[in-house]
């Protein structure tokens, strides 16, 4: 009995000691842990959260952000470049709500400062939700179950493009996904990873990749040229940053992905190009690392990507206010 | 004092005898309420109604069988006729799914005996979701999440069409929707309808619309021909229950939908040919009963008909597998 407590007591001190200096070596990592977020305003994120899931933000009726973010499925629609209205390819993959709130900027080329800004963009892009601001602020105000929304959250019951897009930003605010193998692993549980994960974060930093796959979100915090060393191939004409810049020494530059849920977000790339979390870590050693891992590298990279999914949403399915008489009609098939 | 005391036991016993006589009352109408279900096997609700989300069932990976019959919208699209596989439009308008397992037979005209026979329908439909079965299976058996679910539920992790609509089937089961007001009116709450509900009730029940929608869906128990004294003009070349019959007699009979929640599931009819309830039903007054509805009786009707809606699905978002490296990949633009 006693030889039983001191060895539980040496391996509590040997336990401390390795916590201890996991939590010192995690705060030299170049990858930081995340935590969840409590909304400032719950309130308007309950809104902005049935809003997210309204189709009817669209014309058609059809389409809501859940469409392509969808939350069921990592915050992503899983297609190489979204459907939009009447099924319409659209230009560039969607990137992942999650998580969304620590980039730099929204798009891949940065073009909306900040998620509200960003959230208005589908709705009146014609070939996505295809509507306009002002059709879905009639859509929205035409329901009393919205309008006592609004006024709870923002004074009174006006709906505006402003407000709709504030609450949706509020709710997409709440969209982070702490509680990943690799946070628990920062954050000094030592048995978190096994040996191949480890391996492959050792060589995530070893070769580069964490240059720009870096800060909480692994990611989101910097524009890079795709194809540093050789150039990336893909018939997607998009010119990325130069398109906000107007600068010729932007083209193909984009913001860096976040890679937390990388096994969720797939296909990779702004083109959707790359099916396979393999398929993207040999492209990105290749075109931006000049290094040609090898299958076991690659393997091991993906063993620690894959270590960067988190806890998903968590919440009831949001139950949408009925239309009404006064709401404008979608136009599914106009 | 006394005086108060007295009134008010005077007043409980009037009310009393009013609700044992509501009780009675409820026992004679021709609606019966309805009561939440609870599944015979919740881990295979569960897996179900993973599947009912997962827009991989569908060839492009964007449409599940929640986006027709969405369940944050009284579990359609609320779209005249649904949008399908490169947005063709589809032939008729998407029936609810709450309260669907109360049909005597599923499809508008009833092709399909059950749930599960009509789950496998819209999955391989080209116009529909356009995946086949054998695909669906496929991209189900490759995530080893679903087929631990599997292995759960049937005993064992093989992943058949029969055991993926049968557990669709065993969710959509869970779909009913208790606690309406009129379902409170019939057990006896007398103040659960105001005078207006309540005379679009009895002008419901006097006018013989209770002929069709009856029973505890309101509905969704005979087949009736659409157009009885007065043809039904519409566009919609759907024949009904003759194509399953093949008897010309049957041309342009319908299984009558279910009134549940009426008021969340616009348009009407199986073409969604009106677009309001005052609409629907001045319509269905003038050609299945050879009366002209007044506006003040077709809005008491409808006050009436808003009673019927229920407590809405109340679970969490479910959070879907991702698909790896053997799942068939999604084709939206082929």
């Amino acid at each position: 009995m006693i030889k039983r407590t001191l060895t539980v007591s040496l391996l509590s001190l040997s336990l401390g000691a390795m916590f201890a200096s996991a939590g010192v070596m995690a705060a030299n990592e170049p990858i930081q842990p995340i935590k969840a977020v409590t909304p400032e305003n719950a309130d308007m994120a309950e809104l902005g959260k049935m809003l997210f899931f309204d189709p009817r933000l669209s014309k058609s009726g059809f389409i809501s952000c859940n469409s392509c973010h969808n939350l069921s499925m990592g915050g992503t629609d899983n297609i190489t470049t979204s459907i939009g209205h009447k099924w319409q390819q659209g230009p560039i993959n969607a990137p992942t709500v999650l998580n969304s709130s620590m980039n730099l900027a929204q798009f891949w080329d940065g073009r909306a400062k900040d998620l509200k800004e960003q959230a208005a963009g589908p709705i009146a892009n014609p070939k996505e939700m295809a509507s306009t601001h002002e059709i879905a602020e009639k859509v929205v105000a035409s329901m009393p179950q919205y309008r006592e929304r609004f006024k709870k959250v923002f004074g009174s019951d006006e709906v505006t493009i402003d407000r709709i897009t504030t609450a949706i930003a509020q709710f997409e605010e709440t969209l982070v996904t702490p509680g990943s193998k690799f946070d628990k692993w920062l954050e000094g549980d030592k048995n978190a990873l096994n040996q191949d994960e480890l391996e492959g974060y050792n060589l995530f930093k070893g070769s580069g990749c964490v240059q720009c796959h870096n800060g909480p979100a692994v990611g989101g915090s910097s524009y890079q040229k795709m194809g540093v060393f050789k150039p990336y191939e893909t018939k997607n004409p998009a010119a990325g940053r130069m398109d906000v810049t107007g600068n010729e020494a932007d083209r193909n530059v984009f913001k860096v992905p976040t890679l937390r849920n990388i096994e969720l977000t797939y296909p990779y790339f702004h083109d959707g190009g790359a099916a396979t979390l393999e398929q993207a870590v040999e492209t990105m050693g290749r075109i931006q690392l000049n290094r040609e891992f090898n299958k076991d590298e690659v393997s091991k990279i993906v063993a620690f990507l894959k270590t960067l999914t988190g806890d998903q949403p968590d919440f009831k399915l949001p139950i949408l206010p009925p239309s009404n008489n006064d709401t404008p009609r979608s136009q599914p098939y106009e």
